[in-house]
């Protein structure tokens, strides 16, 4: 593997400052270093290519590497250090120990980047370089999914409107062209109808008001339009006001676009024609007469997949020592399922063969991102994992034990004894999927002896991890996470993975829903809130009953409430509204009062944020 | 020049076809042969590449190319081929007559291509190539237009709702991070207040009400958010529904994103820094004592111009016979200046130097992106054209003289008379600003020699077109258009243009619109509708004045009403509303019923759309 010898300063420079101490090598040597072809390279400027899916034919009689997902404990304002632990792992792994190594990490969303945690492409020395190209545009993935998925809204919206101010004639008249022709988009329509005629001339009356009615009960438009930035204000909006829509009117809202099925889909699909499929099947209201209108009888599941072709390759780029890293599909673990994608782990686990690793990243606490990993991403895959990293610090355990954040520097045994079962949770939740948890400490200066000797005591003696590692990779770059590469050789080595799902696809939405609330949540029970159950029973009858459950819940909490820190118990969980994602195939449960939609806070990341007019230079990314 | 034989067959097959048929030159051979060093250059997968603005200073001693503007009769339905003008044009000129040239096209819209146009590639034998990539996401500008945009937005509508719902002293802790700082951001507001202190401690109570509450005025929002996509229903809408926004609801709404601000700055930009600076004076509201509220205020212009960082480099491309093209900000003549940008027209003319041609594309019909092109662009670059091509069909002129599309392959003279006021208004129009005009007819099967020798006749005799050459680059590729391109370097050679804009800076906004209606659309007069009035009053206190108007008028007529074909009299143009661009530098009047967001038709493009999952080839793009 290519490798650069990083030179760390002390004290820490802020992370855009070490992002532009360290020019990045040619991507195209990082990808020969890493077995990837010139041909299967899709260049974007010198950092960052594509890479093409034809690798995996190329691949498919390799072993794959060993499968390890990166999760952490409940987050807190004083960060843990996730994505940066990722990073300093790959590079212990990769640049240290030349153990062929990936982390598949996910694109960040504008929406935090601009707004209040910054951007995700670690930390210090452990970062993801160019920092500004991670964290802003990427190679467009995230552009592509907001075009799709309002491709599809206005579509939507669009043709309600057309059925609504045109007779039966000329809407079919239109439809067709002037009676001339269906195109194959229609054709599929007509085929679902089994209407098996090809001249539009043909169809009886009753025929023709089939085809070109899709007849939307609007109540039951489920499709919502995205923007990637925290835009509260469009949670809830009214459309169709203006004169010309003719009293067209329809409530409706945004979600950040990383929180949408199209993003959802992109990083469960195996390839481009699984990609067409799932778009097709997309659910986005169903008619009067109650029959399922689908992204395909809207007529644009086609266009959305040649909008999001691209979309399909990850994107390569390198950690500050050079260790590739795929960037794939998106982050959100609360309210999406927040993982990177299935053919970015396909391909990295191929590229690393047997002796690597594959470092993957699941969103938030691990009863978030993790818990879907397991049940959502490794049930569609069927890949197992090795092992899981679980992140923590002796600060937010702290936090979690009831200190506030500017005392977390402060040793408090108690605190951190009390806060540990947050920690403890997460471990066991995880060894429930069968899964060996190896914990990361990220060590801060005010961590003591004493607290440090604790954590490990009560991680593995009462958790059952297979070990306890601190790390200073955040100062020292993956010289200070090769403790923990090592340890998680050697538990990959003597520690098998007996992975299981959580539940089997065939029980009901609700045993589901309980399951996860209870076993990873801890919860006493669960609460139908509106009408969830009706839904719940109409997505059973509509075949949907097999899906697995994409929890929508506070990142803060075991429980659904933000405020309930450490392990809590003991409380019930409200169902508040449930949402269908047939194309990302799960059932989308709402918990709580979380939104769909982050809001800015008063003073957001772009106050810093600025171009040096003199450099062309980014200054206050971080 | 690169060039590359096209093979052409007949009949012409569909667009697609033809552009999938050749594989596109590597895009470093096209720049090695255009002059571009590879260090000027960032490519995008093996087919598009940024070119850096650093070659403008290489460059700066280098004679510049012939300037040429390409624009159209007004459209008709049936379709003129302006774009396929440039293109095959370019053709001609470079793989033909072996003369450096650069056609300067504009990155197509989302919106037209799945709505009703299609792409925007050209079309036929002259085209941009990979079309896909052209017609989809380009290099990603208008996405980042979006995003920059709609960050705006956000910012201004939260920092409103966390004006609303906190008194100043926590409003004011926040904004400056428990009173620790000021960002350089903050601090061009506190220069701004005339406030010279950098410790948030020692502002006093005033001064930090001051500068906590923008005080927005809500009434006087003008900023808009966008979407590229045909989204009728977001044309009004109203925001902040929901339970948590506390009642701080609005009604406003969306525009199509390349008739934004953010779109028009970057056309006219010279720098990063000339960006950076006009963010900042981007006005997007009033506050309620009547001061101006702008981005710098906000405290995004920063994350605007880091957003849009790298889109201020144009695209190169190719066409199907190897002549660079460089693509670069967007269209809608009607309801932006909708001109491709002062940078790339500046590299172009550096590129091919003092034997060369840059064809530069201006929006719909001479009355409105070329006019654009003179009063707004040429204004700003103080660029000097050499000639203009004017693009003209006689079916299109027959429709123009009241024959309805469906017999406009049938000869009729008397019609062709009558539509030929079109071509006449807008060659005498062009005439006004000094500038020589080619007329440039694109040539159909079922054209006769004596309508076409009456174009020639009428648009030389009456118009004083300096020549009038049928082509047949759709059929032929450049073949088809190197009579055309004789005749226009033969007239770059014999006519000298003596530009001259149309109205001076130094006069009345009234005056600069009424100039307009009057002297390029044939009006009687202007009438002032709702506010406008005051508007305009209020524009030229505030020092707007100088500004140059950009007017957003329907594309059909020359008037404000679709329906009125040829060359109309006698009409009195509404001005409905008016708004500023303060960045752009601009005063935006809306002409009658024009809309600043598109529709989707009721068989929008979409229906023929889609990717052929067995070669993974998008189909039905057009």
């Amino acid at each position: 593997m290519t490798a650069r010898k990083l030179h760390c300063a002390v004290p820490v420079p802020s992370d855009i400052e070490i992002a532009q101490s360290v020019e990045a090598l040619p991507i195209t040597s990082i990808a020969e270093s890493a077995g990837i072809l010139p041909s299967e390279l899709s260049p974007y400027g010198t950092t960052r290519a594509k890479v093409k899916l034809s690798i995996l034919q190329r691949l498919e009689g390799s072993p794959n590497g060993k499968y390890v997902v990166v999760a952490g404990m409940s987050p807190t304002p004083l960060g843990e250090g996730k994505s940066t632990t990722t990073i300093g792992l790959a590079e212990a792994l990769g640049a240290h120990l030349n153990r062929p190594c990936f982390a598949c990490i996910r694109q960040p969303s504008q929406g935090p980047t601009f707004g209040i945690k910054g951007g995700a492409a670690g930390g210090g020395y452990s970062q993801v370089i160019p920092m500004e190209d991670f964290n802003l545009h990427g190679t467009g993935d995230i552009h592509a999914i907001t075009a799709a998925n309002n491709l599809l809204a206005a579509a939507l919206d669009t043709r309600i409107f057309h059925e609504r101010t045109q007779e039966d004639a000329p809407l079919y008249r239109r439809l067709t062209n002037e009676l001339k022709d269906f195109t194959p988009i229609m054709q599929k329509r007509l085929h679902k109808l089994g209407i098996d005629k090809t001249d539009p001339k043909e169809l009886t009356e009753e025929e023709r008001v089939r085809f070109a009615r899709l007849d939307v009960d609007p109540a039951t438009i489920s499709w919502r339009r995205v923007v990637d930035v925290n835009d509260r204000l469009l949670r809830d909006v009214e459309i169709g006001l203006g004169k010309a829509e003719k009293g067209v009117t329809r409530r409706t809202g945004f979600d950040i676009a990383v929180a949408s099925e199209v993003m959802a889909i992109l990083a469960l699909v195996d390839d481009l024609a699984d990609m067409r499929q799932r778009f097709g099947e997309i659910q986005v209201a169903k008619s009067k007469a109650g029959a399922t209108v689908t992204a395909e009888d809207v007529g644009c599941a086609g266009a959305m997949t040649v909008l999001m072709k691209d979309t399909v390759e990850p994107t390569l780029m390198q950690t500050l020592e050079g260790t590739p890293v795929l960037v794939h599909a998106g982050p959100f673990g609360n309210i999406a399922h927040g993982n990177s994608s299935v053919v970015a782990d396909r391909i990295a686990l191929k590229l690393v063969g047997h002796d690597g690793f594959v470092l993957t990243e699941a969103g938030f606490g691990a009863d978030m991102g993790c818990e879907k990993f397991f049940n959502i991403k490794c049930r569609t895959s069927g890949l197992k994992p090795d092992a899981a990293v679980l992140v923590a610090t002796v600060r937010a355990l702290k936090f979690h034990g009831g200190v506030e954040p500017k005392n977390a520097g402060t040793e408090n045994l108690e605190a951190l004894r009390a806060g540990m079962s947050n920690l403890l949770r997460h471990i066991r939740n995880i060894r429930k999927f069968g899964v060996p948890v190896v914990v990361a400490l990220n060590q801060f200066t005010s961590d003591t002896a004493a607290e440090l000797d604790l954590v490990r005591e009560l991680a593995t003696q009462e958790g059952g991890a297979a070990d306890v590692v601190v790390t200073s990779h955040w100062s020292k770059g993956g010289a200070g996470a090769v403790d923990l590469a090592k340890a998680l050789i050697k538990t990959t080595e003597t520690t098998p993975s007996n992975f299981q799902l959580l539940y089997p696809s065939n029980v009901s939405l609700k045993e589901k829903i309980e399951t996860v609330c209870r076993e990873i949540y801890g919860a006493a029970g669960v609460e139908y809130l509106n009408d969830t159950e009706e839904k719940l029973a109409d997505f059973e009858k509509s075949g949907y009953g097999d899906f697995p459950v994409c929890m929508a819940k506070t990142q803060y909490s075991f429980s659904h409430n933000p405020d309930l820190r450490g392990a809590p118990t003991g409380f019930t969980v409200p169902i508040r509204d449930i949402r269908v994602n047939c194309g990302a195939r799960f059932v989308f449960p709402l918990l709580g009062d979380i939104s769909t939609m982050p809001g800015l806070p008063t003073r957001p990341a772009y106050y810093n944020i600025d171009i040096d007019c003199e450099t062309g230079k980014v200054v206050g990314l971080s």
